[in-house]
């Protein structure tokens, strides 16, 4: 069960409105790094977490947290937009290339569809879709997706810190800039301690047991190319980061398998066989 | 510019045929964590690739290998879809109960769509889209991804080799398997690399300079709940996976910012403004 | 900013598991018309809520116990996935018609992506997306959205409950069930509300002037069928609900307009245009 | 089965050319709330009608009128596109601001993919889908779905009026904005018509044994935030509108459920589970 | 503008309801290669059609006739999910593996959503959407799409042919099949008659420079495998059906451009350069 | 399996960057035609190919081969987002309206998401899906879907090569529209394969018992309009293309089926059924 408190976790207004920015920051509010995305994955993740209660618990903070993100954001937004030009006409007289430039570049549904509110959507007008929500039921594999979430939504403020410089937007941005730093750290912090708690460890997950896989390609770099630039790195030799093994490059990889061969179709799916085929099988039939 | 050999990487044949788990069997295929997925992200994060020339090349060298696990996959799907039945007529005077569990749980567009084919949808038939696709032009940050992939992809691989006993199926899960946890650990090799060439650390992107954040609430973690098991864990105490500082947990967050007060609405928007302010908006109008 | 309160606003245990059942209920979850969107509804009209306080403050409210309803139904569903059958031999080796019916019934994703935990989508598995979102910035047309949610919403749900004789299932419906009765009647109360103190009223949007509309249609219902059933119902004749004017019925429409010319096209755009139209502009160009 | 009048129902011709206005009106051609969504709402819904003749026949009149409405707007579209400036060369050299913001905000779809003929999308080139299609079975909830949707419909033709000064642009939208306001009133009398005849009455479905729902709290509404504002409307005191209880306002609502304990996952679906979990229930296996 | 005529234009009844089969049908209707489809290509190519009247006409009279066809499977199916099992209690009574088949097999969103009418989505419940509507611009380029969408579309009704016994559900696709064979025919006629008349022909768009083509290229089939199996078809030697040139197999393509080399990033984005560039960048910045 | 060469097909760098031509050119990547649709439908027809072995072969040569052309693509993108403009104040020094422009214009994905690299959506930023992939298992009907692919995707390029004057990207698309002509001829010379070797023939599928359809219909153009414009065709009179039959033109064609009487709801699924049914259908439950 939730509550609202109804003042911001922070400061959420800008120094000037700017419609064409307010486009732009949709990405972090609706957009697939955006903080619907975080408060939905973490929700899910927290209501599915069947490990120790802690797991549990700091999700569902952190989540909780998130939503407080999309109202800051929404907020911004619709502060972004006041006075944004409505018509061609109203552009035309005002004769700036900037302004002409807001009209043009402007996300019309921010005027038809929301009266200049933001609305749940990406920079390019795409809605927000559940896809982006992940929750899998193993808190490694899905820790290592919120370290992803943190890292590619902080790169995508840092950006849009970089695409104004109008003070109020920066502080904001300052704040969120400063919470996925922080939420980067925790998601690693806790990965740390789920493997040293053993719950789960690499490669995950690791309740599976590996003499299942084909252990002789399970340190193999294969090189599917022509030059072996790629025999440069730390993943082509020397000992794993699981420490069980040495990674091997394989320079000229072959086929382990055969060339295939399709299972005839059904004559009454009437796709194309192999000549005389479907007389055959309707002889048959 | 890319070649083809007709000989698959490994073996991609069922001991026998099984239409509703050649539908479970989509999943991995073209799934949100499916082999498409991995294909064209790693396309991508090479072909945008800005860094040192072996992360574009290994990039490439392990999509190009993906390509022919999709190839396996549909490979496999179409064997598995072999003499599934088609009407419920042929269905029903089996009389079994796992036929007509068949009948009814059978991808419906393996039949109608794609005549026994496999398709780039998922289980439930979903069709794959390119938001599964990541390259954001940040090294870590798309690594880090890419430990994700493989492990959620190992994960449901492992799931999918617990659903079947097929020897066959079984054979190629366990090089899909044995493949995903040499990229988990490639991609967490080359994670280790870019940080110790110092390309890139956390908190991602490390280029953007750390002092612009809001420092005081970079090493928080905020309690958002009562009842404190949050607490409990390495992100709510001690140094941080940085090295730079404290874990501090917040038991009891405050609202740092106002409540919040929309701008007005444009009247020509015909939005619900305050009593009084359309009509005091158009006298000014 | 927003609170977590570790308890359930009301009970989510089923009396057994039911898997098939599972993926039904998943509909109340993360369909068109469930909690996911009018948690997203009201928290987006509320966001960008103009109008007076008492309007968004009751918004953010109910979007606020919307989160927990979610919450629930999250729990109910894990709970009716538990024990769910993972492979087809286990389910043969059951022989029974209910459990092959599960098995392939089932929605894959519940055992291969969640784990046995609930997810963002709907009762086939197609995730949810912020076009059910609905805020326009308009009181009045939203609100008459919201009448719309519950409604749709409720039938669902009865829906649901008679689908079930799970006593725990049915009790956390009927709560549900009543709380989207209360829902139906506060949005018609706040309707009512908004229309008799003239902030917004029929047609809405009211404050644009009516005077623009072409009037000579605007009370007119229109016959484009041979029989004139339509022509019994109360929108056919009589005063219109504004009091302002009569229906009438207008069993034989004709055609307002001419018949279409398209614009020649750009020859650049290489589309098919009129004979000779083609040669004539670029001899011009 | 349905014919084709060559002529339009209204006029649909601008007086001058507006590629940026053509991608804004496709929002009430192909948005969520545009004509296609409306035709196929009612169409849907009159095919699926099981309730007397007279309102299968309406919903198939009014649908088959809304065809109609796309071919205008899709006529104007078309008109509006005439001409439009193909290359950023070409704009370049007119030097003027208005035109680069036509280059740079039009559709680029209108020129590479349909020719300068209108699209099934809205205005930011999003593809309509058939989620905007509704029809449940129940008239009164779907009666509800169509006054919203004229309502919102209405509301993006009256801000799309703002937006242009054209005066043939306008002529076409007066004509759809009374269109709209009849479609309002028509839904309403049809409401009113079926609650009357008691055919549905609030709640819907009305057909579900009341008494089932858990009453206690089918009149309370919840005030999930400190401070009262949403105390302060019809929706919190008073009669309900129903007329067959008082609201009351619940100031501080306490949860009326449990804690949530998730059920155990299934092993072989390798989730985290709570530690010394996996063992036990392998060795019970 | 359009009328409605009660009657269908053919017989829309099966002999007895099959809730299963519904869901499939539901294919030919909201599917990619369905009526809904077709109705809304047609329309669009119509409504945007510039070439000679008899094209617009011609397609506006076909796109007419597909929304009757929409009409009777709307019909069809609502008859065929008569009497469905509501629910698994009811199913387990029965006791029969083909009613839990049903059971688990249904489209659950028939009876949760629709109520046991047709819905405008595909067989595994997927909404139609309007990427499916093509229309270019291009005549030759449209109507070769129209002859695939009657070719995947007759197919698509053959197998679900095949699919039943029911003699009134093969009455209808009697009807269709032979609507779609006419509808083959009638494209391969028309794009015949366009040919002939020279307002487009191969390649398309004809109105194309050719020698603005890189025409060392243009005949060349290109071998990207090891093994010639593709130098056996017509495609690979002798006159091209253009009749202006050979056809000529390249058994080894080597590349004609070089090895890519990305220009530098921007550092305001934060992506991952070359060691030392972005240092040097800010330096200048 | 697949092999990768570091160089390209071809050339793929243009005179100078353009960040709002990079967002158009994106159409031929990423869009519905562009080179991803292609790649995808040829790779999986091949893999589900059953027919001759040079088919299979030749499907999977060009699969290969427009991997390849993506690649290229992707590279042109990058560099014409080479120097984007980052933000409005940027823009605004410069004071160019096409400076402003390209602000106003270009996709912001392009810079928040992928760091000025390629993306797999289209020119609206619309993500690419599999929706975009045919594979049907005729070889007919796909092979006329592959022309018509190569047809709409060269009338795209040619549209795209108008639209600016860089030497650099012309060259590279003079590459691509002479490999879409190839590709045109190449489908065309396999489908009068297909059909000389008797494999496949009009009407498609031909392996469908023609006997079956409703002969009286398979000849007949209907035309459901006043006027007659339609009838002026080949496909109104004359003998038919596949010389079994004469066209006949039906000027005013009649229902052949009843007024659809659409079977009672079931009351568990409270929907409007008509007046006095459902308590009748209760009183015999």
């Amino acid at each position: 069960m939730f509550f609202h408190d109804k003042r911001l976790q922070y400061n959420a207004k800008p120094d000037r409105p700017d419609p064409l920015y307010a486009k732009k920051l949709q990405e972090v509010l609706g957009g697939q790094w955006g903080e619907i995305s975080v408060t939905m994955t973490y929700l899910f993740q927290g209501w599915n977490c069947r490990g120790p209660m802690k797991y549990r618990d700091m999700l569902l903070d952190t989540a909780t947290e998130e939503i407080g993100h999309c109202e800051m954001l929404a907020t911004m937004i619709a502060h972004l937009l006041e006075g944004a030009p409505v018509s061609e006409q109203e552009a035309a007289v005002n004769g700036s290339p900037m302004v002409a430039a807001v009209m043009g570049g402007m996300n019309p549904q921010h005027a038809i569809v929301s009266g200049l509110g933001a609305t749940p959507t990406d920079s390019v007008g795409y809605p927000w879709n559940a896809r982006y929500t992940i929750a899998s039921g193993n808190l490694l594999a899905d820790f290592r997706f919120n370290v992803t979430a943190e890292s590619q939504g902080r790169l995508q403020v840092a950006r849009l810190y970089e695409m104004t410089d109008d003070a109020g937007v920066r502080d904001l941005l300052s704040f969120l800039l400063a919470r996925d730093t922080m939420h980067q750290k925790q998601w690693i912090a806790a990965i740390a301690e789920l493997e040293s708690s053993g719950l789960e460890t690499t490669p995950c997950p690791s309740s599976f047991p590996q003499e299942r896989e084909l252990s002789s390609v399970a340190y193999q770099f294969m090189n599917f190319s022509a030059g072996t630039e790629s025999s440069e790195g730390a993943w082509a030799s020397g000992t794993s980061p699981d420490g069980k093994g040495q990674f091997e490059y394989v320079t000229n990889p072959v086929a382990m398998g055969p060339e295939p061969v399709p299972p005839p179709g059904d004559p009454r799916l009437h796709g194309t066989n192999k000549p005389g085929l479907i007389d055959k099988i309707r002889g048959q039939g």
